[in-house]
């Protein structure tokens, strides 16, 4: 199934797409939803309804950083024994559509990823309770920072620039997905291709990642998770090559949908 | 004026001391306070307050490392050029008296340290702008669990355990306290002196770091950002030493308060 937190005439709200159509969900937006615990039992259809931002305040947004094989290597670090997490804020996020705003002269790059949607709280879960836990999938781009992000040890201040962070469009159900299989992770910028990775590569799967984290901290319906992003990085090229005012990102998960986000400077 | 929000026989609220007594302000607790923007009036005393965790869910508690001198040398870094940033969770906040709950067989270690509440919103603040927008002071002790801290490049899974980080157990504000001046950062452990700084020797001092903060994401009234430990630290200690089950935390800032906090294996 495929769920949105999807705005129209009225306002917003959780909805369900049957067919073209999206269907009313009982709750003004995806984060309300999850955290009421109620089933989805699709209502009456939507007119106008279009995908937004779907958690639009998730408390929690973790982030796993050299998750795959070819980025690893282009980062000229060894696989690492534990996933390397950090975190971003709410305020970091924009929906589908909207623009990534962050002021002129930084080096700003893509990093195309699967997120995941926690649907159920999660203290010290198993592997397996974590995979209970899943709401669904969704895509990311974690726009980073590059020079703020390499001016300390800590990554976090390339990392949580307000409304740089695209998440949507649809958040998709795990009986539909199987990131373990494999699914396909795929940035655009410009039209041009830039990544192209499979989650079937990742070091840590998704119930790992919301495992290991729920040790240390507890994860709430709505709480977000990063997984990751694949080889092909701007900062990685050669030159290095970042993204300019008016470019335009795409990122894309087959069976999910695409995030398309212009670069503006401010 | 010292600040509050203190547990009584009705709930809790928002309080101003006067003389020896807590004094109402209005709100529920000081995250309320602050989030209104009303004016400090204190109202009735109340009867049998006492102070416990003063914000009790800050969206954004931001943290700097690598902040004071004598800390940078035993860590064998040199002297940033940038602060070092890093976020924790609202999740990891106890107030004064809480037990510091972790499982057994971690490395838990204290970081003494001065804490900066926000009292308007900044954006892209100057650093006298960031001054003006300073609610007041508190302290807490950045429990860092150095195992998982050192696990991979990314300090956040060492700092972001809940229930860790003791804050309190008043906000000072800002007429009362002049951390460029120099006020005294002290832990001590089971009575035993282990850190003592002074913020005279921030390498960014508090105003410097609210703005540049400011400069990626937007701090509002009740965030908090923590300031780095002076040196002292258990990992640094030789042999390094790790807090045990049973061992009692003193966080103590002169002017401000002192926590006391026990950690407890769960």
């Amino acid at each position: 199934m495929q769920l949105a937190t999807v705005r129209f005439a009225a306002g917003t709200a959780a909805a369900a797409r049957i067919d073209d159509s999206w269907h009313e969900l009982g709750a003004p937006d995806l984060s309300a939803l999850l955290a009421s615990g109620a089933d989805c039992r699709p209502g009456a259809p939507i007119d106008g309804a279009v995908p937004v931002l779907p958690l639009p305040r998730p408390e929690k947004v973790v982030c796993c950083g050299l998750n795959y094989g070819d980025h690893i290597s282009e980062t000229g670090r060894a696989e690492p024994s534990h996933p390397t997490l950090f975190a971003k804020y709410a305020d970091t996020l924009i929906g589908p559509g909207s623009d990534i705003t962050v002021p002129a002269g930084l080096q700003v790059d893509w990093e195309a990823e699967l997120a995941v949607v926690v649907g159920r709280e999660l203290r010290n879960a198993t592997v397996l309770e974590a995979e209970d836990g899943i709401a669904g999938y969704t895509v990311a781009n974690d726009i980073s920072i590059r020079d703020w992000q390499c001016r300390t040890p800590q990554w976090f201040q390339g990392k949580a620039w307000d409304a740089t962070t695209p998440l949507g469009p649809v958040v998709v159900t795990p009986e539909e997905l199987d990131p373990v299989a494999g699914i396909e992770v795929i940035c655009r910028v410009n039209g041009l291709e830039r990544q192209h990775g499979n989650t079937k590569t990742l070091v840590f799967d998704c119930a790992t990642l919301l495992s290991y984290i729920s040790t240390f901290t507890v994860l709430r319906p709505g709480d977000v998770v990063l997984t990751g992003t694949p080889g092909g990085v701007g900062m990685a090229m050669d030159p290095p090559t970042y993204l300019d005012d008016g470019d335009v990102v795409e990122t894309e998960i087959p069976g999910i949908g695409t995030l398309t986000n212009t670069v503006r400077f401010r």
